[in-house]
């Protein structure tokens, strides 16, 4: 059988192991190849082919329940659930989704795309599972890097209390979130990679087994039968965190011998109540240099398969806002030892890494972990020091109370800067940097800003780092700047809540926050082909909003367009017609921006067309709201 | 000394054990007769009078730094930090505040109202300490409650990992969050409770010793000086889980015994690195009505202190909309057991205990764990049940994340019921359920309701349970009802996006949405008073918002109010604001509601009065805005 044949996981069953070793190798070539052409992630999938392959021999999809944490792990299984014929449409638009999605296909059974859910889904499903008497099995697939988010924490603490309730936690231990792992668990759940529980439940395997909760008392007839499967159940003192925590715990089981996956699941099912199966994994396994740069290799760009270098870009780029992000808060933390940077887990993305090599003492990883990270922010500030937040805004909606709780009611200057804000592409729906805007103008004592572009990103940074007044959040976009000159150090800071005017003219009056500035320009350009002329006002500041400014602007113009790359519902455009109408200004006002839908995958430009984000539909939404020409007029 | 002459903690310093104890006993009668005649947390300051006292013979509060979990905890801190001679002004108008309060004392080192958020604190604050090369200790003390939260374990994983961070973390064991603790965590300290480490440690002091990070090696020349002291060091066994994840572990220590507090605390600030002392507590302890019903003296209305009865109000009140709530939903609940109720330990304040008492399978407490509650509803919604997530407004905030990925962006059927919206009095700006209509707004495929009375929040409940198609979320706030008729059986749904007029009048439009309705239609009649006529509606549903009610009567009326008990920012009045504006009609809006500010603690009546929410106000406000009035004028 070759995989092109399966499109349910139910045909593997039955296959000899070798059979499923040839599947796996197919999974992988198809894999590399994909990836390869596409982009995406690489390592995590690879390091997953036999847990899957071992997983699926041992549960029946039509009726059992899995759920990925994360997602991108589950490469393998699109290409066992009916996705393997589009699989060269990953992650572009209208193509297969690069993390799970229950829309996509019926073996999606819960989607993701942040860290640490799935144990609280799967939980979800038993007990529903059991208040509907039905039968089938409920199972998490959790990297031991997600492991560390709270709210996996949480869920281990409830279903831990459930001895009733089948659930089957499987502990994807590659040693690596994004990054190596930081954090007392990953070093624990080493510490067991390291030990040898096999050799030992062989001398004593009578005798640990009773240990085990209902194991021992409910199966005991059964013992000689089951008794050779389990031999990789370990000691309790291997797994004494997990067990003391209401878990039967089985492993470390070798992650890429299909045959001993199989087996120890086949026991796992066996075990009443919640049972925890911690499979070793290497992260990019069978690509050799994924497995030797973890990092690296986590996920690419389209690169070439054999030298394993990224597939260079038809034209250069200016810098991207990220590295701008970390060259600059680098060099202002040089002069500054209060400043200190803090990611959870995102170490490359965020750009922190640069900060990690050169100024280890000011650098903080805390782990996938974005509350802990806030509310540690918020304890560094109040003894003084310059806490960076460095976390994406889709990532720090996991934060949102703390945001609120601890730094802001309590007025801590605490700098939050928001990479990833605004539409993100590929990654789709659950990582859109949309809300920001909107979660965060609601607080009390919060200041939020927006770059126009990389030049003025390092102006905000210094602007951060110099308010200590309380809280202040700047959002920046994925991507690359617009090649404008940048500083090497002597930057100076804007002023708080105060906008610039980049243009002038009298029919309408564009007010722009952050990346939609350089698009309101052109679209002013075209207006102006035209015979429309449009003030362009770069708000930088989302609040403090630059009232003054634009309020007058607005009165004598009396047409007003607000553009931003986020949600319109309450956010940038919202606050321009609040103070409008607050200051009894009552004029037009045309927010554009992202409406109140979800954002599918597909490349930014891509997702800004069909929002109709781009310079062209700005000035074709322009004339039509307020001029009465027909799109058709803009040629 | 008298506790009255105590206005630092350092006073205490050098007094004898008895003169302590004859301290504690002060602290016991002022505590109970203040929250006797103020209302406010009762057994959780009784049960950490010893704990405070032996903490703080310890510490030199002038420099080292306490971060009290959640605050609810810290009147004894409050009694000897300075606050004595005010404290029978607790919880009122200006006076002391019932949670921690940065700006209160400087003894206040960190606030909090919300659980689990004390170690990251700390932790961040140790952290600073050592950058800067100074020597005070950070210390967190944290209930066995609060450490169900994730956000506690995340910090827990991150201290783990620096063995040369010193810092403490007191737990709290009085087995009790509100209610009895539910979870593994809770489950595995009782067992602990239960040891009796003592005993084996006397026994062979020396060898278990040698185990413990760092100070086998580097303290072993002082090890018989301080091996008295140490007669409560856990062994590894008993600590397990703390042990490995990088803790020193110390306990359980009986948290009424002073002497044996003072001692451990001595010894264990000689530790390096992260340490745990557990602290056995009893929750309420000196008052015996306390002690046997923890529950019910976790907080307390005005009582008699002989009889433990609350004071009864001058006037019967009408039922309490957290009562209606939970009757109506255990109703409904008997009537389809797909509904699940789910609190994340607010059974007795959400009303959800009733539930639990009729129909245990259809009810979920999750413990302290408001992330996982969400995404494990997302879980069960996904089986076809109708899960019912009863969380604070206030404790949403914690949840955000997982409303968005886990239930808006896959569409599940999840009801949010949100109690305590708006203003919430006597808790102050920590619970504040402000903020919630602004955050829930912003998210696709989420609908948003309010009631205007209690009759009505049993329809919507009805109409929150009978929507299929996505996330609903209902607001209701903290109090009394309207003594409007009640159903027993038989509510009718209400149509999704559909508002009702009330009253009409050509001169204004008030636009309002749940609590504000009945002052509207009140500040309606005093308007008629003079001359101007209100067309109010009750707008039901802030999303999807009935603009066909809405938009007409706008236009013809010329002149909008909007009302709201939340954040005028990104608010239900943005939302009336943008829909006129998408619809091309261009009039004033006047947005009433919280504006941009915490709100301080008081009676909900004068945080109202003071934000401007009676209905006077709101008269005076209108013809103000309108009609030129002075608010003089209003008499």
């Amino acid at each position: 059988m070759h995989l092109s044949e399966i499109t349910h996981p139910n045909q593997l069953h039955g296959l000899s192991i070798r059979q499923l070793q040839q599947i796996a190798r197919q999974i992988r070539d198809k894999h590399l190849q994909t990836v390869a052409a596409t982009g995406g992630h690489l390592g995590p999938g690879l390091g997953v082919v036999e847990l899957t392959l071992g997983l699926y021999q041992t549960l029946d999809l039509d009726r059992d329940k899995v759920i990925w944490d994360v997602g991108h792990q589950a490469y393998p299984h699109k290409l066992i659930t009916g996705r393997y014929s589009n699989f060269h449409t990953l992650r572009q638009k209208d193509g297969v989704a690069g993390y799970l999605k229950r829309c996509e296909s019926k073996f999606d059974h819960f989607g993701a795309g942040h860290a640490s859910t799935s144990i609280s889904a799967a939980l979800g499903m038993a007990l529903a599972r059991d208040l509907k008497g039905e039968k089938f099995k409920a199972v998490a697939v959790i990297g031991d890097g997600a492991l560390t988010g709270g709210m996996a924490l949480e869920a281990i603490n409830h279903a831990g209390h459930l001895p009733k309730t089948n659930l089957l936690v499987v502990l994807n231990d590659n040693e690596m979130s994004i990054s190596p792992n930081v954090g007392a668990i990953p070093r624990y759940l080493n510490k067991m990679r390291l030990s040898a529980p096999v050799q030992f439940i062989k001398d004593n395997f009578e005798e640990q087994f009773k240990h085990i909760p209902f194991v021992g008392e409910s199966l005991s007839p059964e013992l000689g039968r089951i008794k050779e499967g389990m031999k990789r159940l370990a000691v309790p003192k291997v797994g004494a965190v997990f067990e003391e925590l209401g878990f039967t715990y089985i492993g470390p089981v070798d992650g890429h011998n299909i045959e001993e996956l199989i087996a120890t699941f086949q026991q796992a099912h066996q075990i009443p109540g919640p049972v925890l199966v911690h499979v070793s994994t290497v992260k990019g396994k069978g690509y050799e240099l994924a497995e030797q740069d973890q990092v690296g290799y986590h996920a690419q760009n389209p690169f070439n398969l054999t030298t394993g270098k990224a597939i260079p870009s038809s034209k250069p780029k200016p810098p991207a806002y990220a590295k701008v992000f970390a060259h600059t808060l680098v060099k202002l933390a040089e002069q500054n030892p209060k400043i200190i940077g803090i990611t959870a887990a995102m170490a490359t993305g965020t750009g922190l890494d640069k900060l990690q090599a050169k100024l280890p003492n000011q650098y903080i990883d805390v782990g996938i972990a974005e509350q802990h990270a806030v509310t540690l922010a918020a304890g560094l500030a109040s003894e003084g020091m310059r806490p960076v937040a460095a976390i994406y805004s889709t990532f720090l909606q996991r934060a949102y109370d703390q945001i609120i709780h601890d730094v802001c009611i309590q007025n801590l200057p605490v700098f939050f800067c928001l990479d990833r804000a605004g539409i993100v592409g590929a990654d789709g729906p659950t990582h859109q940097g949309m809300y920001d805007i909107a979660y965060l103008r609601c607080i009390p004592n919060m200041v939020l800003m927006a770059p126009k572009d990389e030049a003025e990103l390092q102006r905000m940074i210094v602007t951060g780092v110099n308010y200590t007044k309380g809280a202040i959040a700047m959002r920046f976009p994925r991507g690359n700047g617009h090649g404008v000159p940048l500083m090497e150090e002597g930057w100076e800071p804007l002023e708080i809540g105060k906008g610039e005017i980049l243009r002038t003219g009298d029919d309408v009056l564009l007010v722009s926050y952050g990346t939609m500035v350089y698009p309101s320009m052109q679209a002013a350009e075209i207006l102006s082909e035209h015979g429309i002329e449009a003030t362009v006002v770069n708000a930088r500041f989302a609040k403090p909003l630059d009232t003054e400014l634009i309020v007058p602007l607005a009165q004598k113009i009396g047409r007003v367009v607000t553009l931003e790359e986020g949600c319109v519902m309450g956010g940038f455009g919202s606050a321009v017609a609040e103070a409008l109408l607050d200051a009894d200004v009552v004029v037009p006002v045309k927010r554009i921006g992202i409406p109140d839908i979800l954002v599918d995958h597909a490349t930014p430009d891509e997702s800004k067309a069909e929002l109709g984000l781009t310079s062209r539909q700005i000035a074709e939404r322009v004339l039509q709201a307020y001029f009465q020409l027909q799109p058709s007029a803009v040629g």
